[in-house]
């Protein structure tokens, strides 16, 4: 099977889940008060939705160098790239959730763990898809890699995810601690890189 | 007509389509009570999301390999494919109907039935299109395939409704049995092939 | 400029429009009376939503017969297509719209009239950018066509308006005037032609 | 790496975004009075959705325009660009708050400076990455352009900036100002032009 539409889909699919993210950003009801405290007051949505939205841009970024290393695509690889599109699909409802609850009295721990855990799940989805494409099947790689360097790769996919399990864990002590790292990874991987497209968000 | 705006097109909407699937996990008011039991009360709904997603991405899959097969299309299958999607669009209004009614003591069988009765009204729309290509335009087909081996492509095919049939009909004894079935259908298909692409799932 | 971007902007633009129309069918309150009479009594969702889908759907059949023709695209064809697009884009509010008044005692006229108002508008701004294409820049297309040619398939995408006019006009006698013209069209062009994917909608 | 995908992400981001517009445009209940008056009424969010619309669309012919100028993207534009898609997909929430908030007594002031501003931002960002693209990266551009046209070219799409600029400014004067504003310079850039795809809109 060729790559071209597994690509045109999987594009299709984030470009959409990224731009749902806007639909968190609500405007406030003309009645509810002083616009100027109520947009101020939404500082926790506009905050997730910029990490999100670059936490999903860093994943298209890192997809696109997976799938670049491919000659062509098994039905293993369909599916497990249909559960990382899905787990990613699932961010606009866990950022949501999470700028809802962040300063609640009740719920933010939660909230804050269910979202560093739905970007826990798609780092492990992305390991799991890397370990597929790196180890399993690496006959489908071009141009061919040595098993040091494929190694390394998911070595490094694998230390992507090291920040999201603190960020869930640290969700318990405070909704904050998951804020900041989260947002901390996102602007790491946005940052001018020496090493090319290789460093992968999870 | 070339195939290859027939291709993003589809994509297009199969991508929004699977995507608009999130719209239906609400995040629950700060104030209607503890979040816990409130986002475990929601299991319906992921679950109703994941088996829709798998589905739709299933379909996906499938869709890519019956257009692969063709040369070029022709009025006809332009239509019967967009009957096609729009039989698919319907999806996230009948999986959050489902999601939404599966606890409650009214509607629960009709809900669960208009979800099966989906699944499958979109099964014989995708073996009509089917059967248009595999039997009425076979000179569309491109490598040509023997009679026999597209009577079996549709043979499986109209197999894959089968299933649909019990979720629908069963929806009237419980509608965790159209859970159960439309689940293991999603699960059967996502799981490792030794078929190939040729598992349909409707 | 090449015209791939082009299509593949329409291509997105119209699968987000044609699947955003879902979200007009709204998952009955479970409290709200019986789940049967709720469903039966959304029958002009349905209704509104396949007309609006299959319209939609004929119009990228004929978006793409009519970019087909071009060699290349100029600022003008640009521009033209973008405000094709954005009548387009208007469709899920004005089929939400119709749907929505269609049974009440007030608005049902002005709302159908709105419907048919917003197919006529858009079918306008096809034959505009037809118009352009084929008269005033008709060294773009590729290959080329004989001006009696030319001149029919503008004739031809001219009468195409004519119902929707009608749809429009007649709005004010019944809104289900304005709903059975219009399904008789997306019907139509939905039907095996035999002259090709001429038959323009509007 | 390709700018293919750049440039299919880049559309169906872009095409979600213009479409998700016509979310603003909210049925009037059936309860609330003269359907008439009612949508009358709505002709802020009108014409907001036709300015956004226009502004997006422009964004995506300039957008292409400036990639088009590359022979390959590096990390930097990769990141710049999803910047750019960033300030471009909080446009549907801007305008539905100026939209909202046009005809209010209090926040209309407030809501057209988050409007001109989240214009402005989208332009700046847009400066920003044709300027890393002109002067710094100016070797990934194919064809070779001199010195001074790059200069020209990075000088018209500052000047772009500036209708934004006042737009923002004015806002704190009349909100209506900053409709006007915004309006004229869409139009402006839909108007034949006589220069090319250069004029840049931010």
């Amino acid at each position: 099977m060729s790559k071209g539409r597994l690509e045109a889909f999987s594009d299709g699919v984030l470009a959409v889940a990224i731009t749902l993210l806007v639909l968190d950003l609500h405007v406030p009801d003309p009645g509810s008060g002083k616009l100027g405290h109520q947009l101020a007051h939404m500082w926790p949505s506009y905050t997730a939705y910029a990490i999100s939205f670059l936490t999903i841009g860093i994943i298209w970024i890192n997809h696109h160098a997976t799938i670049a290393r491919l000659r062509e695509v098994d039905h293993a690889i369909l599916v497990l790239n249909l559960l990382l599109l899905m787990s990613i699909c699932v961010l606009p409802f866990a950022t949501s959730l999470f700028a809802t609850y962040l300063r609640e009295a009740h719920g933010q721990h939660l909230a804050a763990a269910v979202y560093g855990g739905a970007l826990l799940v798609m780092g492990v989805v992305f390991v799991v898809l890397n370990r597929h494409i790196l180890i399993a099947k690496s006959h489908l790689l071009q141009p061919e890699l040595s098993e040091e360097r494929r190694r390394e790769l998911l070595m490094r996919n694998i230390g992507g995810i090291l920040p999201y399990v603190l960020a869930t864990a640290f969700a318990f002590v405070s909704p904050y601690l998951t804020l900041g790292i989260t947002a901390a990874v996102a602007v790491f991987y946005a940052l001018p890189a020496t090493t090319g497209f290789d460093r992968q968000p999870g």
